[in-house]
């Protein structure tokens, strides 16, 4: 199996280097391509306005100059010769929960989602700490994930959100299926002002679980489990379609 | 009815200029939050790493240097007095289309996400053609959507992605609820050499439409019909989490 | 005459528009090439690591997604066809004084210096006041001095830092040659958190004059003088070397 | 003494751990702090538009989110407390020449000249290849220049710019006191296409040496000895003042 790993925290951090680590026992090839500084919150954003820059450290690691989505477009696309394409995209191990809402902001499973969208299986993965210590515990959890992968028929354009819980791996209860909670929105803004007198704004934390109960990933990884959510990267709302169709007919 | 717009064209944008003055026609009060220069593709980045600073130009519009999201958050919750604070937020009108898995990367469906994630309804609205020119038409639809939206019970989390034929009005055949079509994955990245021989690589286009036939944002528009897809912003792939369980089961 | 006229301040600023429209009444031709937004405290920084987009407006003036250095760069030597090749480079006027040792980080003051790297008589101007109202005033003394250029003998790889008094041109009192006074060391830069708890620090603004007595141009604008410091592109300390080749004499 | 080193290569470059490992065999203490990434080209330029963030790094080097003057002036007045104030700056190694010309661009002698501008002795130093080896040679000559710095009478606000051939250290001939040479312009910048269709403007490289005999930097370096140009910070030209004041009495 050729594995392609990326992040949003940038090529210099530890949990990137943990996955690697982890993931060169069992694969074929292991190939890093990551945003060359931190790109968390990046979302899906793609870099259309200038050429990228891939630069090769002395770790064999790739860095580009820009977000984790262009990573994997190059990583799948550009960089690598026919050989060495990736069978499946593994993108973390991001230092901080992706949570919920966290989904569509975080860089993190924006790098999976990119992956998905090249036809390749995906997986993003978290650990849910503020100061996160435990990297090889998610390494070793999406380790034995991808032993499997080929017996696992998901449907297509669907990606797989891993939460992993920041405890060595004998702590870890088990691995739940989960759908994404939800937040309250954060706090307002925070006003400030410059050296020079002008009023700016930072935006705020995110807000705490609004949705957080059981069957939800916050609730698993808080009782000690790895949670697992399918997302799926088609956003239409189906179910929402006749209502709306009705409504549009009133209007006519 | 206060209305905030916001779009990711930036502040000087034609479309931009073409909502807000059709909008005020009908509403209470319309105030215009966009980003001070192009942020096409910002997808839902967030800046987190630095603090936005609000300019109000001649026009009354106000910049934020910072991305769609960002601009839709201050203005939801940072930048108003309580008596102002929008009841709904509309995103463009974007000079070109947001169809199928466009609307991933778009920083015009993002704006209306974000709107969405404050609990407000959130139409994007774009206007599809390279060099559009009946920005009045998108405006009028968007006008007289809003003057029904009271009656439009949407799922909670649910934005509307509205795509609308660069034509005069009165050659739109009508309006279609749709659902997201599919793009092939687009071409590879371009390889490139700057003037100091170092090799770069261009994000290349978007891929022609894959699932574009009767149903989708990509007939509507190409038989020229407006297409109206709902958007949820709960990504969770439902229906996808037995067969995860299942697969899980055997691992253990 | 040709001439080239860029800023720091970015292409929508007020003192651009003021200049370009006063240097129309006699020149053969006017440019504006400039910063597509505000690039204040750029030096000569020039950009290097991606290509630069030009985009014309509708006023006829050019934006580029650059430096100041950038804009002039590319005015003298790559979107123009030879025969509107430019004879003299403008820069301003930029909205804020630019004394003493405020030319090393000016952006206005580097496109001055990049139009004389590129061979041009080159002049940088300033309207001196945190609220700049009087833009026609520097425009209307920057247009006489060009109406004179041609008399003009400099020393080679010479510009001229022209900085107004933000008064109406009836009350300027004249124009004095000044040398360049000297500021003390600004404050210490300013400490705050974000909302995330960690430190950051906001360069403070500049410190006040420390050189500023008569003969300098703090002082010729606070007497209501207009003031002109012809400055060198050439930093060698001429007058240094014998003293620092006796020094390392001793070292051998 | 106390020592501050700074770059414009970034903090994870060769030159700038080879130049702290080699000055700290002497000195009380040697602080490091370097941009975030490379920024070449960044000239004086400040930031002010954002509060910059300082990231320690297991190395002990410190990280700014900024550019090369930002390091400095955060390093001199800002991150350390009084008893470690730095006594000296030095800027580099720099991967690549600072000759003539190049020193109104280069964030490396920006670097040094912050130092100056907040009282402090300062020196640039850079090596001169495209594919630098002996940063060790370089950082050797500047340990001895440093160890010497005491007994050196500069006119206040100079700073040393320190050019060393790229060979071992006993095949450097010596040391000579320079004055900058002279580049021809550039060529003119290379016209692209993005992949869209859309015109961009790489700027080019940096032109040849047009005043490059004996006396001048470009000499010394060719002929095998390191150059030493004293620069001043004061960039008035003195001597074509009267010249000036002449032309504009008539104009008057």
């Amino acid at each position: 199996m050729h594995i392609l790993i990326s992040n949003d925290d940038g090529v210099y951090a530890p949990g990137l280097a943990a996955l690697a680590k982890a993931l060169q026992k069992d694969a074929k090839s292991v190939c890093v391509v990551a945003p060359d500084r931190n790109r968390s919150g990046a979302s899906n954003s793609l870099t259309l306005d200038r050429p990228l820059e891939a630069h090769t450290h002395d770790s064999g690691f790739i860095s580009i100059n820009g977000t984790p989505t262009d990573c994997v477009h190059l990583g799948v696309s550009g960089l690598f010769s026919a050989e060495r394409k990736p069978d499946v995209v593994v993108s973390g191990i991001n230092a901080g929960a992706n949570l919920g809402d966290d989904v569509i902001y975080s860089g993190t499973v924006a790098a999976a989602m990119e992956g998905r969208n090249c036809s390749l299986p995906a997986i993003a993965v978290s650990l849910c700490s503020f100061h996160p210590k435990h990297f090889e515990t998610a390494a070793e959890i999406v380790r034995e994930l991808l032993q499997r992968l080929e017996s696992l028929v998901l449907a297509p354009r669907t990606v797989l959100n891993v939460n992993v819980p920041d405890l060595p791996l004998d702590q870890i209860k088990g691995i739940h299926v989960t759908r994404l909670g939800h937040r309250f929105a954060g706090e307002a803004p925070v006003q400030t002002q410059d050296p020079r007198g002008r009023t700016r704004y930072w935006i705020a934390g995110t807000g705490e679980p609004a949705d957080s109960g059981p069957g939800t990933d916050f609730y698993a990884v808080a009782e000690g489990y790895v949670s697992i959510t399918p997302l799926q990267i088609d956003m239409t709302h189906y179910s929402g379609m006749d209502n709306l169709a009705l409504w549009l007919e009133e209007m006519n």
